[in-house]
């Protein structure tokens, strides 16, 4: 008979050429299908949330595949951890209706960001925070990052390499704040084009270094043409924080 | 003219087989010294306030080395950045006297162990904390942690593999907190024997869970005996803090 498992996993991404499998690169999603393999004996395909690119980190990802394995559902969790490498831990694990699709059934997800705010490196935060010793004003940061809320159109926001049409995204949230020599800025939304969170908190960079004034950022939702001069901010930064369905 | 570099540096020790130099492995002060060669063409060896065993960190070590070379103190820090693999940070960098030595003056080190207690592990904290997911009382841990600080014969609390006869070593402070889902164990003393903190911590340990009463603690000052039966906490949850001099 079959089941649907859902599961929850956290990376980290510094080691992985991103979430999607790809011949001849460590992938999340490779590992955990040989892990699978290894565990089962079958070629089990996974279903994510949403692909994470390469140096991008999970704290919560929201997975799930079909079965005719026995296994009890909240059983895979520990029937799997020793065949997964260090840098993925599976939370959770739990049986799911067979309509269940982790991809398809998204209601909302959240990113954070984090930036090391600190004249030298730290190398604790390392891996998980982009290291940015300048000067920044984050109460401007902080105005700024609130007019990304509402309904908007994303193109000036996202990178040129995507397949999707519809620029359209919704923002439920997007804060910042300080905590210690971090800076988190944290958005949810119900869905986020290629690179979008990341050309956010670049444009958001150049918010709090004063190249940018935040009264810029509305007009960039009504033009299709590309005029942002923002640069991405680097991966590591990133991380899927939470999916909800 | 011959001149004395004193380093600040911070590592992440999960790759390193720990500080000192040995063939064919990557240590802490193998990588420096090869960064210092690739920049000066100088054999330069490299004084440390001591060894960290392997999978330790540090985030403040202090190395000093002796140099003809002209470059001023301050500018050794961004001259070897590019040197330096990612997991070594030279935070700071300054000419000292020809009379410092980075072992022989040490006035007080600190270090802090990181427990990350949740029955879950968390992605974030894996190579700097311990992951414990068992029931603790910290309430008796915080009072047992105060019973090492003072003068002490630590035997029972180091490894047998030492060549160091005097076991009496000065704790000045010793204290146990939680943050978050993280408890954080800090030491200070004038010494340290090898493997202590982590012996000490295991033992903390031990009274959490209940398996040890704090009160067997002190009467193990004054043997010799090796009875303790505490396991050594894991290295990568220790981390040298601070050294003074």
């Amino acid at each position: 008979m079959n089941r649907n498992i859902k599961c929850e996993i956290s990376y980290d991404g510094t080691d992985f050429h991103g979430f999607q499998i790809q011949p001849n690169h460590r992938t999340v999603q490779g590992e955990l299908e040989s892990a699978l393999y290894r565990l089962t004996k079958q070629k089990i395909s996974i279903n994510a949330s949403g692909r994470t690119d390469a140096g991008v980190h999970a704290k919560k990802q929201v997975c799930n595949f079909i079965t005719d394995s026995n296994i009890p559902g909240e059983k895979w969790r520990l029937a799997l951890k020793p065949e997964l490498p260090d840098d993925i831990i599976m939370v959770n694990t739990t049986e799911a209706p067979l309509s269940f699709h982790s991809r398809f059934d998204v209601k909302k997800k959240t990113y954070r960001y984090y930036i090391y705010h600190h004249m030298s490196p730290d190398i604790f935060h390392r891996r998980f925070s982009w290291h940015y010793p300048y000067k920044l004003d984050l109460e401007l940061m902080q105005v700024a990052s609130q007019l990304f809320e509402g309904e908007h159109d994303f193109t000036n926001f996202s990178s040129a390499r995507t397949d999707k049409e519809n620029k359209i995204r919704r923002i439920d949230e997007a804060m910042l704040w300080k905590e210690g020599n971090e800076i988190i800025f944290q958005i949810s939304g119900s869905g986020f084009l290629y690179n979008m969170v990341r050309i956010i908190m670049g444009t958001l960079i150049e918010v709090g270094r004063k190249k940018m004034n935040k009264e810029e950022i509305i007009p960039l939702f009504y033009t299709k043409e590309k005029i942002l001069k923002a640069k991405t901010a680097p991966a590591h930064g990133l991380s899927l924080w939470d999916v909800q369905y």
